[in-house]
């Protein structure tokens, strides 16, 4: 993989070691506790890095789908090999939009061409997945950057920012989304502090988005997700800027459970709540966020919390009464009404008409 | 003490069996994986009980306070001994205010007796303060048990109320506060669902709230902080209702915290949000939230979760990196523009006029 633009990050979700067919990647189960690195070299040990989920978020679910398409390649160029290893990696995670997407574009260039030239061409379209992506986040970056610049020239002094959640470079394959602004910001200068709540159930926040900030010696505090209100009140927060699962054409956000409350509390301190978010993110076909069905998942995650324990061990401890019912939703959608801005890879999108404005190409094809 | 009026509950916490001069309180540290029932027959185990949060709950730990001073005069009725029982309950919990109110009480009942007739009195006081905290519990629940009925008319189904941390049995005498109406409306048959959030850092919901509900058989749902809205939404909540641990004046709640965010969260969803509190809750002296001190915590409780590890033990996991530092409020503020109702041992309060005028002794003192 050519090296990635600019990010001065020590460490990277996903690198191709130059000449190898091969990648590596973190095994992000293990964060933020230890740092695990792992080698993938086949297309079974990708389709089970993604489904055990050592790798998550879309972007980076998907290239590790395509190089993993590569990687059966190499070993069989075949029409066979190249159908049964589609769907095997394509079934690692069914409903991931990303996975699918990025194994598609890998078998469109990959099909027509003689089975000797597959390989190769196959591990070129990962790599230029693999780049996209950070050019999309670093361009997020660029247009966020703006409003920590101009906050730190207003206050004069540290530009306090809010997350949820991990809309960060593990997520993707640099950058981040919602962090982009906040890496290029600290890698200019700028003094900022970032506040992050910890996310129940599944913790992305304590887990990721932390050891994501301490890796790069970016200041931050983590908070219980009931205390957004309060610490907006007590620590001056200049905006929330968090990502997106999907984006409805009138600018509706789903996004990770606690957004919508986050949304509200930032609206009745008069903080600005924006949303970073990759265009492919947004639904041109899904009119409002009503629409939008919400995963709820199991009662385990709820009922329990993982961690580390006093040995270091990997531990899951037992919170409510066993047998304890739960309303776990992964989602929720927060209405265009609370959101000042999305910040995307054209520009900030202060509501529905400007989103369609930045991306026509794609709003006029649902008119009609 | 003389029995507890009309509380159905299978388990009380705080119980003088007849002619005891002891108390059997459930040690709240082992809830919900266990229940521990513990003896307390000197003053010294009331002080450790406090201290060491077997009881926690500003009612409970008063009238275990009260119990251990008479519990001091049994063993020794002097002078000298009931100043340093005095002293040395005081110290267990020294910012809660029911605790010295408790001990003024007994100690000016039992002052200006001769020392053979103090431990008599003193017990007989201790009992007095717990059966009015159970009287009180009962009036709040019967207000409160209005807005139920009210609900179960209108809508002909099941009553669906959500909740937070625990204002519960558990942290009183008897029935709870913002429990004392829902334990009062199963009990008359009416059908009822309680939405209990898990209230990270310390879990009280999700450790305390579903042990309780689930002990009395009522059906209940948990869920995590951050999906107050969401829950709102696809539950049908009817009301929420919440305890305090401070009132000002003017109506402004000060509670556990998350309780802003979901009073933000009932107001965009259109659902009425009530507050249960016994009048000494109402601090007459302070004009409005703003004044109230917000207690700040370790970090501890943050980057880590309690519960029970596989193999049934107490276990503490690690959730964030080592040395993540954090914003650990213990209580937030919820502006009275948000609260739909306080709902006293005299009545459903709307708005900080009508609490003057349910108080009007108190509440004329401090005009001038």
């Amino acid at each position: 993989m050519k090296p990635v633009p600019d990010d001065p990050a020590p460490y990277r979700t996903l690198v191709r070691p130059q000449g190898e067919r091969a990648i590596d990647v973190i095994d992000q189960r293990a964060l933020p506790h230890a740092r695990v690195d792992v080698r993938i070299a086949d297309a079974s040990t990708a389709a089970r890095a993604i489904r055990e989920m050592w790798v998550r978020g879309a972007p980076l679910i998907g290239a590790v789908g395509a190089y993993g398409l590569a990687m059966a390649l190499d070993a069989d160029a075949s029409d066979a090999s190249l159908a049964r290893a589609y769907a095997n990696l394509d079934a690692a995670r069914p409903t991931a939009v990303n996975l699918r997407w990025a194994l598609n574009r890998v078998r469109a260039r990959v099909a027509p061409l003689a089975p000797a030239a597959r390989a190769d061409a196959a591990f070129d379209e990962a790599d230029a997945i693999a780049i996209e992506d950070v050019a999309i986040n670093r361009a997020i970056g660029e247009h966020g950057l703006a409003l920590i610049r101009e906050a730190a020239a207003r206050k004069g002094g540290i530009v306090n920012v809010m997350t949820h959640c991990n809309a960060g470079a593990l997520a993707t394959l640099g950058y981040g989304t919602a962090t982009a602004p906040i890496f290029l910001a600290h890698a200019e200068g700028l003094p900022i502090h970032v506040y992050v709540s910890e996310t129940r159930p599944r913790l992305q926040g304590a887990n990721l988005t932390t050891w994501e900030l301490a890796q790069r010696g970016i200041p931050h505090t983590l908070f219980v997700d009931g205390a957004s209100g309060l610490v907006m009140q007590r620590h001056a927060i200049d905006f929330v800027i968090v990502g997106a699962d999907r984006v409805a054409r009138n600018g509706d956000v789903c996004n990770k459970i606690g957004t919508y409350d986050k949304a509200l509390a930032a609206r009745d301190n008069g903080v600005p709540f924006y949303v970073a978010l990759p265009s492919p993110t947004i639904d041109w076909d899904m009119a409002s966020g009503e629409g939008i069905p919400i995963e709820m998942r199991g009662d385990d995650e709820v009922v329990s919390a993982a961690g580390r324990d006093a040995h270091g061990d990997s531990a899951r401890v037992m919170l409510a009464p066993a047998g304890t019912r739960t309303a776990n939703y992964a989602f929720d959608v927060t209405p265009a009404r609370l959101v000042t801005g999305l910040v995307t890879e054209r520009g900030i999108a202060r509501g529905a008409m400007a989103l369609a404005m930045l991306f026509p190409e794609s709003a006029a094809s649902r008119d009609a």
